[in-house]
């Protein structure tokens, strides 16, 4: 009776701190030049999924931490690191619709975009300049994130997408960001460096699958769902296939390029073959690999949302 | 005798500092992914005035403080801000020159002029991230550059450019990162309240009184020295025009905006009218207020420095 109290407990905690969280980014991003602010409120309350700060808190709760509120500025900071690579992205993608909404750059234009991007990084560095220790963390993340997505570019642009190259992208651009949360979680409730360590590869682990599925996602995902055009980020796309691609799959790699619209080429073929199971084989087992780190963590509620966050990561349809 | 000797000893120590500075902003923009190393070296190779890293250590030395090596990774974050905001810039203007090379957008196209301006701002995060107080400062200004960006080009796209709203803009985009150097300077001298604020100020109207005749520059310098293309940046020359221009100048804007080449006419107009004169003499006054805020520090070499300083910021002619 007791655990099911505390499970209540603990659940309508994480989802008060959630809603605490929007607030605080809304504060964030507010400023006299109005465009900047509009922008950032538009992208923000179109929504997201906003793991990567629910994983920061559920790690802070399952390390024994107690004060949700005292870290809802760094959780905010994770999140607005993502909101920024995603409007930048969106420019150099063409994206038209994001969360379900246009996309800054459809609906503002590029120039506008492109300067929301740079104020919400440098927002994130206003909001963290107060804290020392995890600046490191989330700083050094924050560059393998611009890392990634430049490696995916220049692999397309140089044709030398592999498997291999694929995982050094997808570590960067994806994986740093969710191990830093689950890091600075633990740090901020002053975890054991073994614990550190732990929800480090957790949040690693985590951060692969998800983009493993995410890319499975943009593939064969229902549109409406992922509130996002499908199937334009050919650079992932790419990445995608040269990774998972059976040799029919890379074929129609080769063969894809000159043709109108190659990603339906690409989503073609990787639908005959068995490129999605295999896919969807490594995304399961990482997302085991990542809930078998929590195993050195105390029993707790927290614990098991962690288990439940990745079993939904990888079981998710958006 | 003493005195020409230490101010020969203070001048060599200033530039071996400088070059160190060179070495320490190299090895900061490292990467393993080669696009982002390379676009980053080339904007720094080509050099440009380092004026608010000389600025930083100016003013630290101007406060007392002797080890100048400390603050160099500090002095290295403040022009890697300023290098940033130069590698976006020149996407939304479409600069093709900057510093006598071809603009990273020009050479490696507009993806990766992105995420290197990304990268650079990410760099500085990381720079920072161990210096906690000194990163409440530069953040605010980081975050005041960015929206003294957006507040230029929507003035201009809303066509509500005013002198009030130029000085609005220059203060942001340009003053606010001259005032964090100098109080960054300052404050890690240890210096008193009121030599910081001093050191401030001065900085503060140095910036404005930079950009004002960077303007001016811009409509009338010589492109081969400027190393960048001049006369291209229509919301500067705008934003200038409708600060500076007599009542002629006014009816030039308005009848500049169907031409072909709007520029042409502004600077014909300017060039006709009192406007650089009187842009000329505000900036003049601007380096005054500035220089006297300096008298609140003790004498010193670097003091007379900062008043040479401010007397090249608005006779220099690149």
């Amino acid at each position: 009776m007791t655990s099911v109290n505390a499970a209540v407990e603990t659940s309508t905690t994480l989802e008060q701190a959630l809603q605490a969280l929007e607030h605080l980014m809304f504060q964030a991003v507010d400023s006299q030049v109005t465009v900047l602010r509009d922008a950032s409120r538009h992208i923000l309350e179109a929504g997201g999924k906003r793991i990567r700060p629910r994983m920061l808190i559920l790690s802070y709760l399952a390390c024994g931490g107690t004060q949700i509120e005292s870290v809802l500025p760094i959780a905010a900071a994770v999140e607005l690191v993502h909101t920024a690579s995603v409007v930048h992205d969106d420019i150099n993608d063409h994206g038209v619709v994001r969360r379900g909404r246009p996309s800054i750059n459809a609906r503002w234009g590029r120039t506008f975009a492109l300067l929301t991007g740079d104020f919400l990084f440098t927002k994130v560095y206003e909001l963290m300049a107060p804290h020392k220790d995890l600046n490191v963390v989330l700083a050094e993340a924050t560059v393998a994130l611009v890392e990634g997505e430049t490696l995916q570019a220049a692999a397309v642009k140089e044709n030398t997408l592999s498997r291999q190259v694929y995982y050094d992208i997808i570590a960067r651009k994806t994986a740093a960001l969710f191990k830093s949360a689950a890091q600075m979680g633990a740090l901020l409730a002053g975890a054991a460096a073994e614990q550190v360590e732990a929800m480090g590869q957790y949040g690693f682990n985590i951060g692969l699958s998800f983009q493993i599925v995410d890319d499975i996602l943009d593939l064969v995902g229902d549109e409406a769902k992922l509130g996002k055009t499908a199937g334009i980020d050919l650079g992932q796309g790419k990445g995608f296939a040269a990774a998972y691609a059976s040799a029919g799959g890379a074929v129609a790699l080769a063969e894809a390029a000159p043709a109108k619209n190659p990603m339906d080429i690409f989503k073609q073929k990787l639908m005959e073959g068995d490129t999605l199971q295999t896919a969807r084989e490594q995304a399961q087992q990482l997302m085991w690999l990542a809930t078998s780190s929590l195993d050195v963590l105390h029993p707790s509620d927290a614990r098991e949302e962690l288990r439940e966050m990745a079993r939904l990561v990888v079981e998710r349809d958006f």
